[in-house]
């Protein structure tokens, strides 16, 4: 019998964003895996706290460095390979083993997780269960208290480190968007939505849901820093009976 | 004292997909209020059946017209706006006599939901609390086992109403998309992703998390018919280590 793999989504933070699937999924995993930078103890086995089962084998997945900054470099991205290949082996021998394994993920797992690198890497091999969840950005916005999108509203998520001209164009051609990513692009950003004539609609959110939450009109920050637990809302306007 | 209200996410579908906070809420909640068919009990109702609190009032807002194609048309969107002044009134009484209120919303409150209509007309005079859920769309790539989007990838949410050729070159221009609002505009989208290059890619999901899901590459689908609850999802193909 081989053990069964589940990507479990925790939400934007805030550990009462789990759904009772994750927990109960949690709950009954004899093996927990969760992503942190070496030495931390990272932030998805945070929310999961209050929620690990009482005895279990936890696995901590290390990623070899610990600087920002790197992890969006390409040259970086690359050298993430063997790490992936390194984890989703460790994974396996549990999995192979017949011990089910839950394997945290901040969010949703398959929306921008960590979790589908190992995921496409033991899906062909072992059963996987998907459980979703809340995401970041939807985090972001309910702290905001921004609806977000109407009736046939087109919405773009887009990732911060994209060109500035890029950024504008696409802002231009949504009727809504998300930026995510934002960290050392927060300069950038915000030139390309003023660019777009969309500085005095943009909300900047920076750590939805979580301890230290702040909301602001994307125009009164004006510092060039913002923390990778952040994004910037532009909200829709369609059709409203 | 006012009462609060609460816009609770539900999730996609599947009862379990609720967060525990919103089960905390809505069993806290003297009043709970849900949108439905004129004489249905209701998608969101029958999600949070589980978790109803024991005592409470239940409030029915049942919409003027049963007919899915009316929904679509903007002269039956204007037609609206008496009905969800009329629904706010109804709840603004129970808050004004210091009632919280739990009103249930599918998916998350304040993407795409019917939630914000009365939100808008409510917010200004009684305090809110938003509980974000798990979109439809994060049930539906979940129950698909589809990676949706990775490294860079720009995402777009496309409504299924919009015209052929608008669709195709949305989708051109996007690494990943999801498409909502399906329904009678099935064969049309169809031929809008065909014609961007796209057919083979597509995933075609129905009743996601719910009884009855269905998953399928849309290239197989070829009947046109499709019901309320289902996207077509295009996959990512971003960075990958």
């Amino acid at each position: 019998m081989l053990g069964r793999l589940y990507g479990i989504g925790l939400g934007p933070g805030d550990p009462e964003l789990m759904t009772l699937k994750a927990v109960r999924c949690l709950q009954a995993a004899p093996v927990v895996a969760y992503f942190a930078k070496r030495g931390r103890r990272g932030h998805a086995r945070a929310i999961a706290d209050h929620a690990m089962p009482a005895h279990c084998e936890e696995v901590a997945l290390e990623y070899p460095v610990t600087t920002e900054i790197a992890l969006e470099d390409p040259a970086y991205a690359a050298s993430l390979a063997p790490f992936y290949t390194e984890a989703a082996a460790t994974l396996a021998r549990h999995l192979a083993a017949g011990r089910d394994v839950a394997l945290l993920c901040e969010g949703d797992p398959l929306f921008f997780g960590s979790f589908m690198h190992l995921y496409i890497r033991l899906r062909d091999d072992f059963p996987v269960t998907i459980v979703p969840g809340v995401s970041g950005m939807s985090g972001c916005w309910s702290a905001a208290g921004l609806p977000m999108s109407w009736g046939d509203d087109v919405v773009t998520i887009l990732p911060g480190t994209l060109p500035a001209e890029v950024l504008t164009a696409k802002l231009r051609a949504s009727d809504a968007a998300v930026i995510m990513k934002i960290g050392t692009n927060f300069v950038k950003i915000r030139a390309a939505v003023e660019a777009a004539g969309l500085l005095t609609d943009a909300v900047y959110v920076e750590r939805g849901t979580m301890e230290g939450e702040r909301v602001m009109p994307l125009a009164d920050k004006r510092d060039g820093v913002a923390p990778y637990f952040s994004v910037i809302l532009l909200p829709g306007h369609g059709r409203r009976p």
